[in-house]
């Protein structure tokens, strides 16, 4: 049996006293978002996952879905009920655009509901987030009858939404992608081929499936630059969105996976199915990387979510669980065993973990609030910079909150020795379902590269550039003061990330393989300076509350401390990661292949 | 479809050449074991594995065990001929003492067929290993009828056996145990209770099944020195090794894992079953404890077998895959992909995981031998000597090989990226199966608190001085050679490890807290220099035979550079195990209850 509490509190300290959400008030949308009704929003979202979705978690896991002969796919029971009401909440469309049906409010919120929904229940939480995707690449590619059409469909929860890139051949490469696209008389094209992976490609949650689908129209080059993006409905729907008849779309078969169970990932057959283009033809790579950032991030908050369930599994455990006497007891003969939070090696480990939670969400509401900035700020130059910390901070999210997400993961069980291991405990669900993150919306290893690669020598390191300047900044202006454990450690970071950076620059550029082999190094260095950084954020509004005497005081100073244990504990880990990338590709490149 | 080679050849290299296993020949069994003897012996080991337990491993997965409604449990299909045939082929007895049916050949061969086997079906091995254990406390502490009884039936494998320690309010802290045992008229006891998690507490491989039993005889103390350890065959046997009638012990559950899924893991209930105490009353944690030590590096080997089992996969899935193109042809338009083996992010995470798999594998197979010299030599400082770095060294290879064996087996499975997360795929099992070494037979926690707290200042420190005198004299001989390489690491590895005990004597003593804090990554530091100091050996005897003119020179220059990397690469996390240990507890001690 396994608890889940959602953290609103805590995140209504990041997004109040961190991000300071309230600045921001010129901003569409936000003005609605004063500080009374962001927690009246978390509050409810928060007791819908603990209430609705969190009891459902188990059963997804254990029941999972089913393929049925007749090509319907089905859900765990109680996923239909509880989407249902998800989606009647208003959940779906919660910062969707309002013109559309959607409530508008800031996407910082939709990344924060995201984390609630995915702790709660992450196979639950991946058909709602896969309607989101289709929504971003429909308003931002999409023809004005096609956005008529669909967005209130998709945000209202009506209809539910898949992206499809992924075939047998075609993972990263996307370049080697053979489902083609022959144009139909009426403007349409017939589309045929199989696409591998697609979560929630078939399912009994919603009336109707709007496929997002990547094909190559007859006569297009060969390559990524001869893809084009299609809109592929289950159900083809008239002008008015009445449902019409099926298309030519099938579910072949559910792959069984390690985890997220309740998520239908379907192989889809498209036997000449009828799809229009979105956005313009041969762009359909560069189309479905636009709404990948947003997916991407989505991606690095279950690294956080299934962090901050284990962990509360963990605590509560080591509370419980008597095993052995605290070290202040060893002489004692006699009397009850202690609980193993009193053990330091326990200790070490929950604070590690909570240590990360927090600086994780701090990082990932922060990157939702630039995607809010970069999107709708009438300011040129403060857009210019949202859109670059998005683009820069997006692969480090995914990448490293779901790597360190997923050891949290595996930290957690191991408090509960070898009950962790069985099956009822639950605990173990949340390694098989964390998985999964590393791999899906590119590998980790890709994100790497993305980083290294693209993003850090865009616009000349613009970026880059301003979240060194932005860093050090802070190190100066706040190097006097109580935060003294904080900015240490973070100054240290930031040296080796800019040691890293500037190895990259003398040594990468002439041997690019220098680069790649130190890619997922860099992306860690650089996701600890800027969890650090968040770290340093927090522990200085903690400060400041704390000064003032506020009511969450008690709270404010645990976490200070926690975040002291991160600083000394996972901080130091930079200088190691600059150690592996100053190591260069060298030994790696001249390892004949028969000696791998 | 997975699949498994027995790496033979480089088992023979570490035993041949690394060991030098014919400077022991005048052990008792080591003349036996000339150079061509054990090439046969692990040649056919191998095949067994390769051909009838490896074609098991995912059928054991699928289909697990079943309790049936009469007690019974019966284990996957082929289990039972698979077992049949490795008892029939000595397997079970191959280093057991000749005097009751065993082959009497050396440990460290059993502990090479034991990484065979459990890399091709660690669900099965799971039997034969347990019988090990039962073999152990019975030859220790057995009496000369208990013998003669038991040893050759566990050895011939027609009897299996377990070890019962665990209940649920008793897992670490044996102190808590409440099965109790009261004395029979005859000389033997009544024991009653419930034990959990006892692998092959029932199963359909064997006629009988020899439990030990943890217990507590009426009127003894409470705590530890209150237990003592019984022999509980599942059926009672006669003097002559007939079975007679049942016992009252019976199989009440089987737990549902996150993997191993055809080891039998059963709740026992003990109704009063007959018992017979094996050595002496009251001291059953510490002959419990005798045969730990043996029981302990059989599960580092499980680490060591799924990291070898995970990187054979993911390295020949990386020959076969194409995605994307190499660096050196990013210029090209047009051409087919390139397998992913050319990326060097791919190279980086195959290459580390070897390069772990190469030094385990040395270190494992020298700690088996120096439970042969400590037990067999006839010179009492010699087995002084390999007794100290036995024990030593036994908490680091399970702790430390379980750990990195598993984190390794998740690199693996991330080289397959979303492939790796599908059942079919059979990777992601292998995850699912090494997670439990690290969670049993003591969690890896409590593998480090042994080290730092018990076999660090054992007898003054004399193991851990002689270890460090060992390592610190191959630096100094070697520091001119060829060898640079890998003495740099080592010999910085070993300043950090030296560092952290002083640092130890100098804030552990008065304030326990700071030694158990930093308990876990000392662990994980001392196994970096053990396998750093195993990398430099084995690249000794590599430069060696490449100077000879050895055919294997082309392998053994690959694994040169293999070691290279892991030099290069991985030793570097010495400095940052030092800065978490000297960091101290004072932060996780200060944290309130509540802030965790």
């Amino acid at each position: 049996m396994t608890i889940y509490r959602a953290p609103v509190e805590a995140t209504l300290f990041i997004i109040d006293d961190v991000l300071a959400l309230s600045r921001h008030a010129n901003l569409p949308g936000f003005g609605e978002a004063a500080p009374d009704v962001v927690a009246a929003v978390l509050g409810e979202a928060g007791r819908f996952a603990e209430e609705v979705l969190a009891p459902l978690n188990r059963i997804g896991d254990v029941e999972g879905c089913t393929l049925h002969a007749d090509g319907r796919v089905t859900t765990p029971a109680g996923f239909r009920d509880a989407y249902r009401r998800f989606a009647a909440g208003g959940w779906i469309g919660l910062a969707g655009d309002p013109d559309y049906g959607g409530q508008g409010l800031p996407f910082v919120l939709a990344a924060a509901l995201n984390e609630f929904v995915t702790s709660a229940n992450m196979a639950f939480g991946m058909y709602p987030g896969l309607a989101q995707g289709a929504v971003t690449a429909i308003a931002r590619h999409g023809s004005q009858r096609q956005k008529r059409l669909y967005l209130p469909k998709l945000l209202s929860g009506e209809w539910a939404g898949t992206m499809n890139l992924t075939e047998p051949q075609a993972g990263t490469d996307l370049g080697l992608i053979r489902t083609r696209a022959g144009p139909n008389a009426d403007g349409s094209y017939a589309i045929s081929g199989s696409k591998i992976f697609i979560s929630g490609g078939e399912h009994d949650l919603a009336d109707n499936i709007v496929h997002l689908v990547l094909a190559r129209i007859d006569g297009s080059p060969a390559g990524t630059k001869g893809i084009s993006m299609f809109v592929v409905p289950k159900v083809i729907p008239a002008d008015d969105g009445s449902l019409g008849e099926a298309n030519r779309v099938s579910c072949g078969a559910l792959e069984q996976k390690m985890g997220i169970h309740g998520s239908a990932t379907c192989l889809m057959n498209y036997d000449g199915a009828t799809g229009w283009l979105v956005g313009e033809r041969d762009r359909g790579v560069s189309a479905m990387f636009t709404m990948m950032n947003e997916a991407r991030l989505g991606v690095g908050i279950q690294g956080l979510a299934l962090s901050e369930l284990a962990y509360q599994n963990a605590a509560a455990y080591a509370r419980e669980r008597r095993q052995g006497r605290a070290l202040a007891r060893a002489g004692e003969s006699g009397g009850a065993a202690d609980p193993i939070l009193v053990h330091p090696d326990i200790r070490r480990t929950l604070a590690a973990i909570k240590g990360f939670n927090i600086a994780a969400r701090a990082l990932a509401l922060a990157t939702a609030l630039d995607a809010d900035i970069a999107e709708k700020s009438s300011d040129d130059a403060t857009r210019a910079a949202a859109a670059d910390r998005l683009a820069l901070m997006t692969p480090v999210v995914k990448g490293v909150l779901t790597d360190r997400g997923f050891d949290n993961v595996v930290a957690a069980q191991q408090v509960f020795g070898g009950h962790g291991y069985i099956a009822e405990t639950g605990v173990e669900q949340f390694v098989r379902d964390a998985r999964v993150a590393m791999m899906y919306e590119g590998a980790n290893g890709i994100q790497a590269l993305d980083l290294v690669g693209r993003k850090l020598p865009k616009d000349g390191g613009r970026a880059v550039t301003a979240f060194f300047k932005e860093v050090s900044d802070f190190v100066d202006e706040h190097r006097d003061e109580a935060l003294a454990p904080f900015i240490g450690p973070l100054s240290q970071g930031l040296d080796d990330l800019r040691a890293a950076t500037m190895w990259f620059m003398a040594n990468a550029l002439a041997r690019p393989a220098n680069g790649a082999a130190g890619a997922t190094d860099y992306m860690h260095l650089f996701g600890l300076v800027a969890l650090g950084f968040m770290w340093a954020r927090i522990a200085l509004a903690a400060e400041r509350r704390i000064a003032e005497g506020d009511p969450r005081s008690e709270r404010l100073t645990g976490d200070f401390l926690v975040g002291r244990a991160f600083m000394e504990r996972t901080m130091p880990e930079t200088g190691l990661r600059l150690a592996r990338i100053t190591a260069g590709a060298e030994t790696l490149m001249a390892l004949p292949e028969a000696a791998l």
